[in-house]
């Protein structure tokens, strides 16, 4: 990519534009995004995050702003729309919506973007009860010039929008065409309420194989449906945003090359000089033992892998939980079953580790490291043994608690990131070590 | 739950008998299967891992064998004999398949579980090039019964199967039945290869919203679909173990709670122990320093701040990175990119912390903690604040450069774990605090 940025646009391909595009100032991105050529800017235009289409479309002349809006599916142009703050501007880009198309826009922008009304589509094969198989058929196959989100599954609604049957495209077309709808149609079926969660409605798709579910109201009217295209997308991001979290930072709202400096800077800091913080907990206890390890500063070489021993079985312990938990196989309730189960685990690999340790301590013993501390270095090494092995249960205890506590507390648990568990059992750990090491050496 | 393990079985319901599973022993597994009433039967053979029902069909009567092997979807059946080591037994289990099964299953039998072919139906619609619409209608319309995985695309195939175009199912049914299918099939069509790997399976259907994708062999010959269904479930494990593989761990095998102890256990105390080995180098560098540790053990109270620091802004990196990896927005390629990248934004994360650090040196000295050294007070707070700030950079940069060392080397990116990282960074962080100490303090 030899484009300077201060040059003047000519032509452009999509990739030099893509990766160009975070450090393109707002204002430069209409022109640039402008000298792609027609295919590359449709593109182009439908792999930029939301945010983007909004301030291009804002941007645009007239003519350019009704060819882009409508190149947009309904679901995707009323996201786009609820994120363009000034009215005047929304209501001048949603005039350029084809008329139909703008009511189903207005319906959709009622919904928050990440509930099931968010994801769904309007568009939906819809048939009568009392229709027969084969005028179902004659009438399914109208619907389907107006771009159909699916035939896959076909709705059967009451004159009020009622949702009460739904009939596989597959059981209509294979069935008697004399036969009634109502009498062929399923009508145990599992619905998704509009307001609802788009993670549980994807733990929904993710336990029973639907490729699509209607969304209906709190009085049974059909709105529309989620396919599970969406959903895989849905499954996808909320991962990552979870990864992210779980990694010590906010969430990303872009790819991590398609950020910029400043939100990278932003979404990184903040837990950064959060757990700095608490670490200004840790020296004033470490200074609290400032004695102990001026007696003995071998103590103090053995703090690191201490601490780091508590650290790392408890982000394994929160990593866990907190993923069962986003999965849906935790519950608030079972917290007493995931206490005893990481008690078990935690009391086994505590005993492993503290073994390991002793051997270490008489590795270092080997080494020279204890021959100031020559005539007591059996207390040593059972203190570093006996501290890496309470530490390790208390580390998974704390670990797997702390999304209990988050969850109970309405924060979500992916919080409870592996930098902050670590602070967390840094601090109390180290009272731990000194307390320990006090009680077997007597320092 | 108050059924005891010992008690002589009955009758219990799905519920009870799932949350015992785990904890009973293998051979008792069939004999509480048995006492669930039919339907849950059903519902708890389907719910439990491809393990637990390979081993249950092993130990069942003929009659009951037959029966529920005869339960699996072609494909499900292809995993679980793969499950049974004992050749004996599974040429007995095999052979409880209808004929036409049993060869689909042997078909399928040849691929890997995470391989695409591990994850196709090779139940889809098929029609020749030459048929007319009307004729190509009738002739799904037979195939139908099969229990086809979908219809939502139909498979143009000339008489070797290779693959040669797609009709969706809307278009052959909005379409004039004289016109011929080859006028009218859709030939520029993504495809997967039969040995593809089963997460780049998944990043296809996540960038282009398919339904369905058809799997071909080296010579185009069509094999079977998979379907988008099979990639929600897909996406949701290998975020999982990812998720799991980053917090410092092996991932599971199954759901947390449905794990036993020792697999648990087993997971667990892998990276526990090589970090544990690591950290010894930790030791090892401190008593290197413990001279300048017994002239200010005020330097030593300050050690897990900064090694957090360096450690938590290597979590981040690592995360960001091993995520973006996963999700295919960064590749080996873009290892400068990312380099760059890092170092800017870790720059100025730097500059922030060590200010920050500054502060709290500034907090510590009011609560007394510097009056040995009062009168070389601002060097000290200066050597914090270099080393919080020269920390963050390098753990950034060893947590973003990491992944990439690791996929070189071909290992998963997500074996960068938070803890891993962190173990790096404070070994070599005590070397480059210890130096930054000795430079600006002179000892």
């Amino acid at each position: 990519m030899s484009l300077g940025k201060n040059q003047n646009p000519c032509t452009i391909s999509f990739d030099d534009l893509w990766e160009i595009w975070p450090t393109l100032a707002e204002d430069e991105r209409l022109e640039w995004f402008e000298q792609l050529d027609h295919n590359d800017a449709e593109d182009f235009f439908s792999s930029i995050p939301s945010e983007d289409q909004a301030f291009l479309l804002q941007k645009m002349s007239d003519r350019n702003t009704r060819y882009w809006v409508r190149e947009l599916a309904p679901d995707d142009a009323a996201d786009v729309l609820q994120l363009i703050d000034d009215t005047e501007q929304r209501e001048r880009v949603k005039n350029h919506l084809q008329e139909r198309v703008r009511k189903e826009v207005d319906a959709l922008m009622a919904y928050k973007e990440d509930e099931a009304g968010g994801l769904m589509s309007p568009r939906f094969a819809r048939i009568r009860p009392d229709m027969s198989v084969d005028e179902a058929i004659l009438y399914v196959r109208r619907q389907m010039r107006d771009e159909l989100e699916t035939v896959y599954y076909i709705y059967v609604l009451d004159k009020e929008q009622h949702l009460l049957g739904v009939v596989s495209f597959e059981d209509l077309f294979k069935g008697n065409g004399n036969r009634l709808i109502s009498d062929i149609m399923e009508t145990d079926m599992t619905t998704v309420g509009e307001d609802q969660d788009q993670e549980s409605v994807a733990l929904l798709f993710a336990r029973e194989d639907y490729f699509a579910l209607p969304v209906v109201d709190a009085h049974n009217v059909m709105k529309g449906i989620i396919t599970i295209d969406d959903i895989v997308d849905v499954v996808t991001e909320e991962a990552t945003e979870d990864i992210q979290k779980m990694g010590g930072m906010a969430a990303l709202d872009n790819d991590y090359l398609q950020s910029t400096f400043s939100e990278m800077y932003k979404k990184r800091i903040g837990w950064l000089s959060i757990l700095l913080c608490c670490n200004l907990l840790t020296t004033r206890v470490m200074d609290h033992y400032s004695d102990a390890m001026s007696s003995a500063v071998i103590l103090c070489v053995f703090i690191p892998l201490i601490m780091a021993s508590g650290g790392n079985t408890g982000s394994q312990a929160a990593t866990l939980v907190t993923r069962a938990m986003a999965l849906g196989e935790i519950r608030l309730r079972d917290v007493f079953k995931v206490f005893k189960r990481e008690l078990i685990v935690s009391s086994s690999l505590g005993a492993t580790l503290a073994l390991i340790g002793f051997v270490i301590t008489n590795i270092c013993n080997f080494a020279g490291m204890f021959s100031d501390v020559q005539e007591r270095f059996l207390y040593f090494a059972g203190t570093i043994a006996t501290s890496v092995g309470v530490l390790v249960i208390y580390g998974s205890l704390v670990g797997s608690m702390l999304p209990f506590l988050l969850k109970f507390c309405h924060i979500d648990p992916a919080s409870a990131s592996a930098p902050f568990v670590t602070t967390i059992v840094d601090v109390s750990g180290i009272i731990i070590y000194f307390t320990i090491a006090r009680l077997i050496l007597g320092i």
